[in-house]
């Protein structure tokens, strides 16, 4: 049974009226909450949250997320299936880097009016990316299905209507592309970005883990923010207090301190340029 | 298969307490959260929360809410039936806006001690209301009684009792009354307040948006708060930054900046006054 | 329908990966969230949330809980079964008060890897509780297992492995214990710590409340933080801004500010020592 996901920047009141609005057209839809503390309108970190996610769902699933700071303008809607998932959203980039990471991407522009629930100016989440994926939803539910014939056997009624990624609007090419790991290697180091600070205060930067596999082993020290910091496998290799780079669960470098707030402590935002240096290492 | 929801001002911990309790009664329970983070006690906050998604619930959906200052002294719990939707909380105004949105509404006491699951004096979320609203969900669960017979049939059991409204307690008409658009109307403005604050930091006014719209058109400058404000269709038109007054997705006024936190700019809390005049405007 | 419940220090992104491992194990897992918000590594924190919700749940509930500051060290995973229901996690405590409050616990250690999803250094909450949590569910579910044989039926696949307890590892007796209730009571009054500090700023102590029951009555004042604090049944029985003791829900001495802050007014965080003294209070 594939269930559909829930990405936004909505805090706490706004997802119930997606969930509602799923729940109008697919009763047995199973909805999980991916996140709704993404920071406001940061696209970026919106789309890190479900990249760092995706792949730990089962084909079917659908994924409607919503960071959307142009909505109400002309902005697109648009719909994608990749490695048997699905991905509703706003075409600025947010559903990108999650898609390509389970597969080959075909996106679609959501344009279907038949399939909104209404429109209103500033609420698209609820209006159309919600109801679009309670429908793509359905045609992905085959034990639901089982259940609604025999429901509908016995209770007489006829099954809605299953909706296909290809109903929703013709295929596109010209979406808003995002690539979360632009990184800049030199003989001397590597520079990139903050991609996202978790409730913890990690610092999770847009560095491969791999890349620093490349070059050093665990055990080595990196420069980073001035000052020393050793390269471990995992967060009790340090004492309390203690910084540490690792590579998150999520693959890629992460700057944490042991049972305290890098973020805070470093005093670093999303978006932040960070460079590495290697130090002391094996070079290999 | 209609819903449960909650609508508390908890936040983490005690909702769970809520959905055990309504799980040992209605194992098929499906739970929504509509919000745990209303302000401690803010009745009106509350109020509005339920208000604003409840017409996106179908009929059937059992609404919890528990915001409950009055908790251990003698307000009375309370039971409604509007436009097919019920609503259990304390009888102090919490339900009575939403119910109000969606058909005329029957009140009941709950006094039937039977349907309680204990009776501790400082949680009748847990102990009474979570309990209530999950017999009345089931009595609206037709498909979940398809899957109860098959599996009465196959296991042997022998379905739980179905419990009406009527059966929580006698109908009252002395309930607490709650009307969130209090407003007032002169020549040169509109006088309301402050109803919710979002997690964006959005000021939603109890201010009808329709009532903007007959004196006035999208396009026009509005006096808030010492300063002129434009009066949009959507967060997208202005700048980074920059304020606009727009009808929400809840159809009240609600005065916004743009990737900016409204509440934060203008001092603002849930409560206060709100002062429109109309400037510069199409008066019609 | 047994349900599968969250408890965990992780905030809002990588509750979704336990939540994914677990529906890749057992497609109709319902997953109930306790909390995410225990502060992080606060051990005692995540054993008191789980300990004050635990016995609202019914047997073969499946409690997968992580706060876990040595992951990636040598500490060992464990999965407890008492009362009926199961309790899997880190061994560092956190899951004992729980467990020993709905009966007897047989422990056992966590080896087979062949019911890992994969295994990380960083995130044991994905790769090893939350699937082993989801296959110890599998065998609690009766009417789930009536559904999946009909979808069996139908759809010609055959069932899942059910795991049982034994499956896990072998028992152990030398798990790492931990004692919320650790006392003192003295002529003068009595000495604990505070366990909890909810959302609301409430401060919920270790101190048991029947021990003050014991000793005097509702109405009594107690001498707490060098002031005077009346013990009383409920919030609504002091006037707004007001401190009062009560025993919570939870059943342990609550220090509260009926519609205020306590935590925040006296200052104080998890860990801190509470000292009790009984004043012009009828001994018993």
């Amino acid at each position: 049974m594939p269930v559909i996901t829930l990405t936004t920047d909505f805090g706490s009141l706004y997802p119930a009226s997606l969930k509602a609005a799923i729940l109008n057209i697919n009763e047995t839809a199973k909805i999980i909450d991916i996140t709704h503390s993404i920071h406001h309108a940061d696209i970026r970190a919106g789309a890190f949250a479900l990249y760092s996610v995706v792949d730990h769902f089962s084909a079917g699933t659908v994924h409607v997320a919503v960071v959307d700071p142009g909505v109400g303008t002309d902005r697109r809607a648009i719909a994608i299936r990749a490695g048997g998932q699905y991905f509703v959203g706003p075409d600025n980039g947010l559903l990108i880097p999650a898609a390509r990471k389970v597969g080959d991407i075909e996106v679609y522009e959501i344009t279907n009016t038949k399939l909104f629930y209404n429109v209103s100016s500033t609420f698209h989440g609820r209006d159309i990316f919600a109801p679009v994926g309670a429908y793509l939803l359905k045609a992905n539910q085959k034990r639901n299905n089982i259940l609604n014939r025999l429901s509908n056997l016995l209770s007489g009624t006829s099954p809605k209507e299953i909706v296909q990624i290809e109903d929703v609007g013709k295929r596109i090419d010209d979406f808003v592309d995002l690539d979360l790991k632009k990184i800049e290697v030199s003989e001397g180091g590597i520079s990139g970005e903050v991609i996202f600070i978790d409730d913890f205060g990690n610092i999770v930067t847009n560095i491969p883990g791999d890349i620093i596999l490349d070059k050093t082993d665990f055990g080595a020290e990196l420069l980073m923010f001035g000052i020393e910091i050793p390269f471990l496998q995992t967060y009790g290799m340090v004492e309390d207090g203690d910084a540490l780079v690792l590579i998150g669960s999520h693959e890629f470098l992460e700057i944490s301190i042991n049972c305290g707030n890098a973020a805070k402590i470093f005093k670093i935002k999303n978006g932040d340029k960070i460079d590495v240096k290697l130090l002391e290492c094996v070079i290999k």
